[in-house]
């Protein structure tokens, strides 16, 4: 597979863009003719820029307002494709991106328009250039791919071709299988991109929403597969003008484009019939049994804080580690280490960010081949020196400052326990609370670096993303967006935060890191639950008495229902599936907190009492100085 | 007009927000439910605070999906109302919303909806309550106020009435005309938004990009002026959802909000018909003539600097101020002020923002009236002592940290100069380069504050504002949109920077103030100017060439034209009313610039190459620190 990507993808001016794009892994770049006229440099420095970057230049875009064009503006029109002719042979490209006409003056008829390209096909031959041609999903005449084909088709010239772009085709609900009779060497090239589900003028959805396949909803796969079973084996080029992606960090833009691409490919990879589509085999997205453990990083009062924090809600330690100063906390399947050692990642992760949940530890169903995957899309791997005999974990590095832990029960990974740790017996003066699970983990992240983080995940591991749904702080609006496999092993719920006076907000301020911000545990009986964690001296975050009485009239509830949740500050919803019950702890240090949940069917993540339990949590910061949303 | 804005407008917890709504000099105020919910207070604890700042709660809302519900969902609807009931009159409160059903289950008809509301009609009357019916854009059976209306006739109970809201009927392009015949005691309220022009599904609109009466691209105030001539005399009340304003300032979002109504009341006052409407009257928009001077506050080598790029721009030193240290910089009608004083608000000015053009000079009609009435609109008028016998200028602070001085030439305002300065006569050893007036004037803020400055300065100067246009600097996207009169006296573009690595962004981290970026000063003959400005020893600011190339194929330019404007780095643009040319200055400091142009007949400000001269702009930035987009 045959990767590019255009320039007006990404941030900064033409040199970093370039750089960061090569550095990112891609074969090819279009060159966007804006950041070449912004370039103080000639055509020929600029070609050879990016050559020295070890990048082919794919093609040059766009011309605008090309086809069916009356007289005098048709002659005009050819004389400024001469001039861009010009440019491209210094440049050294071959290939001419003509989007379809949006002018008023524009004439329609598939004729007169395949007359015009065969011209200019023509002209292209001479100098052994070649056109393609794109429909704009809001051309004037042509806005159909299988419409611009056509007209290729007519001109007749093997200077002309198609070029097909995802997001035209998809926005406007265009059969894909209409690709599958497209000869491949008509296709000239391919270009991608994704876009989140919202119904709107297609040029500002364009404009504004587009992003790398696989972070929005469209069915960019079916279309590259379609792609692919043509034979086609040609370049696939990113085209995505995004806000969030102009005013973003250029290099990490990068990344996630190119793992985007090599991940389509592999999707694409696995279809009987694509088999023209070439990409280094990886194994598959690694299957999640279950959270393997959660480690903190903590030191002084904040580690003694935290462990009485685990105490009070039922967990045990159990084990401590034979050669490190960690200690395993265990309630049920839970496990949460907690590391004081002052060495290894977990010191310089708590010199940096202070007291976090720097690890997760995932498990999977093969830790080896998983890591093997993580890599192919240009995770970091990660290690670090352990003690002679015991167990190396395979480890990537999380998109923030955190770990991702690897582990499987296949290998002596999955004894770990058994190797380097050692049993203490240890009465901890508190009962279990009847924690079972990991439910999710809540990682925070600012708002731009959210789709990072959501391709990061669902690319590596076998997961699927929830739609993007607005969580009201009182102090603006978060981002939420959940990534889960079918068996709820695994449960991310990812929360994009827009500005720093957030819950959210002033959480990755103050601490980013592994931008872990909270841990919901699961329970088989809420009220059981909370009654012990009352024993064990918890106090559960107060909610407001007003909540109370719309939960009881919204869902019909019963009173003495209500009067049991309003006791012990349990939060309630209710979806098709079944009801839910939300119990929290206050806020820790910046921001952090617990969360137990009983489910009793209910598939979501209770987002409809977010702004209740924000507005409860955000009291606890008040005194350590969130900035006051007011003047 | 009695004026209210719902809670859900603002950004805040529920006290920080009523103090905000209070302060701004709002009547009444919407008790969104989840404000409420969220608040650890009694009903009767919410309604005291509202009362206590002397606010009424004109409604409690939303109560959804009510009217058409089968059984048995329709009895524990009917109990979920009387529960609002009880806590409206605890809120005291006699107002509820009722917006149109969504929910997929319930049944359309008029008359089972019109029955619902009798029933809920008489009991609310039971406790003395009302209940509105609003008609959602998006409602399932009922999206159109005529029909809201036609099931509140058919309700036909004194309790029940019709809730308007400008957003869902002008949304629709509902005729506004079918709102003047309904008689006024049906209206039991009417809520106000506006939102920009943006074909997209209407609920995302709605929730997303909805603003203040002025601030966006609905006929709000046609709208209103319907409304008054029903003879209605009730509250008008802001029903906002907008993304920047939960993230914003919840002080300056509310004064925003008082300050569209004022201005709304006032242009609907002014029709005939809508006698019922009171409001203060004020004086008309102040027509504003020119330029008055622009002044700078400015100390040392940066006072140094800026003098010798004056005089190479051809400015002449013509007089000073009899007592501070302030001198008169001129050519044609242009006059520059330089005051390196240490006293006064131009010193206070220069210590906190540095060196900049901190105050600006309107020549309006009737300076006294242009004062009045923009304190009716609550700016805040500004004045400094000054020396026996000199004259006192009228001035109002701007959106930013800058001063609006307002002139006029029918009392001695006009004669300032005559009066406070005193001619001198130096050798500027420099050319006239034939500037003749101020183009336009350039101010930059935050993204989310754009709307507050357009606001401000068409509420109240007669002037209008263009759609919003995206900037495309190489770190992210600007939205620029200019306010102007028909004139042409009074251009000033507005820049809105959502990010400080973009040029923008960078000047108002470092500098702010009054946010003036550059200064934009018009001539007869830019080629003259430019050689002019060469000889005075004014270096331009370099454009790429490969600009120049494009320049001249996409407007078929004589190729001796593309030399010249190549040779003096001018830019090129055109539209259906002529042609514009545009040469810049290299940036000073934290990126202020000036710029020259030259219109023949053109009428907009050169967006197409604003990426050119940014990128260009930039370079020289770079030296003195501005982050780097990479890394």
């Amino acid at each position: 597979m045959k990767t590019s990507i255009a320039t007006v993808s990404i941030s900064g001016e033409l040199p970093d863009k370039l750089a960061a794009i090569a550095a990112a892994g891609f074969d090819g770049v279009e060159i966007f003719e804006n950041d070449f006229l912004a370039f103080d440099g000639s055509p020929a420095d600029v070609g050879k820029m990016v050559r020295d970057h070890g990048l082919e230049i794919t093609l040059f875009q766009p011309f605008r307002d090309f086809e069916g064009m009356p007289e005098p503006h048709r002659a005009r029109t050819f004389d400024r494709a001469e001039r861009k002719f010009d440019i491209m042979q210094q440049l050294g490209t071959d290939l001419l991106l003509v989007c379809s006409n949006i002018s008023p003056i524009s004439l329609g008829g598939v004729d007169r328009a395949a007359a015009d390209f065969h011209e200019l096909g023509e002209r292209a031959g001479k100098r052994g250039l070649k056109v393609g041609y794109e429909a704009l999903a809001w051309g004037r005449h042509i806005s159909d791919h299988r419409d611009a084909w056509e007209i290729v088709r007519r001109a007749d010239h093997p200077n002309i071709g198609l070029i097909l772009d995802s997001f035209h085709t998809l926005s406007r609900k265009i059969d894909i299988n209409s690709i599958r009779s497209i000869p491949k060497e008509k296709i000239f090239i391919v270009q991608l991109a994704d876009a989140p589900l919202i119904d709107m003028d297609l040029l500002y959805w364009s404009r504004h929403f587009r992003n790398m396949p696989g972070e929005g909803d469209l069915p960019v796969a079916e279309f590259t597969r379609a792609i692919a079973e043509t034979g086609y084996d040609g370049y696939f080029s990113l085209e995505i003008f995004n806000d969030q992606f102009r005013g973003g960090n250029a290099n990490a833009i990068a990344v996630d484009g190119y793992r985007s691409l090599i991940y389509l490919g592999d999707q694409v990879r696995r279809s009987p019939g694509a088999g023209s589509l070439t990409v280094a085999p990886m194994p598959e997205r690694a299957e999640i049994k279950e959270i393997g453990f959660i480690e903190f990083a903590a030191a002084d009062e904040e580690a003694a804080e935290l462990i009485a924090t685990l105490k009070t809600l039922g967990f045990r330690k159990t084990t401590t580690h034979r050669s490190k100063q960690v200690d395993l906390y265990r309630q049920g399947d839970i496990r949460v280490l907690v590391n004081t050692d002052e060495g290894g990642f977990a010191g310089a992760s708590y010199a940096v960010h202070g007291s976090s949940a720097y690890a997760v530890a995932l498990v999977v169903d093969d830790a080896k081949r998983a890591l093997e995957r993580a890599v192919a899309l240009n995770a970091e791997p990660f290690s670090q020196p352990v003690a002679p005999g015991e167990v190396e974990m395979p480890a990537i590095r999380g998109v923030g400052g955190g770990l991702v832990y690897l582990l499987d029960d296949k290998t002596d990974l999955g004894r770990i326990w058994d190797i380097d740790f050692v049993p203490v017996t240890e009465d901890s003066g508190v009962e279990s609370a009847g924690l079972r699970r990991v439910d999710h983990i809540a990682q925070t992240m600012p708002y731009e670096e959210m789709l990072t983080w959501v391709l990061f995940y669902t690319s590596i591991f076998e997961a699927g993303k929830t739609p993007i749904v607005d969580i009201i702080d009182p102090a603006g609006v978060v981002r939420s967006q959940v990534v889960e496999n079918v068996s709820g092993a695994l449960r991310i719920t990812l929360n994009g935060a827009e500005n720093r006076r957030t819950l959210a907000g002033h959480f990755i301020a103050e601490t980013f890191g592994s931008g872990v911000q909270h841990l919901a545990f699961d329970t088989d009986d809420i009220f059981a639950t909370a009654a012990a964690l009352r024993r064990n001296g918890f106090r559960a975050l107060h909610i407001s008495p007003n909540y109370y009485d719309d939960v009881e009239a919204r869902f019909g509830l019963d009173p003495e229902l209500t009067e049991r949740l309003r006791a012990e500050n349990i939060l309630y919803d209710r979806d098709e599936h079944g009801e839910f019950f939300q119990l929290y702890s206050p806020t820790y240090g910046e921001g952090f907190f617990f969360e137990i949940v009983e489910r009793r069917g209910y598939r979501g993540y209770g987002a409809a009492n977010a702004i209740f339990r924000i507005a409860a949590l955000k009291k606890h910061l008040r005194p350590e100085g969130l900035p006051k949303i007011i003047g």
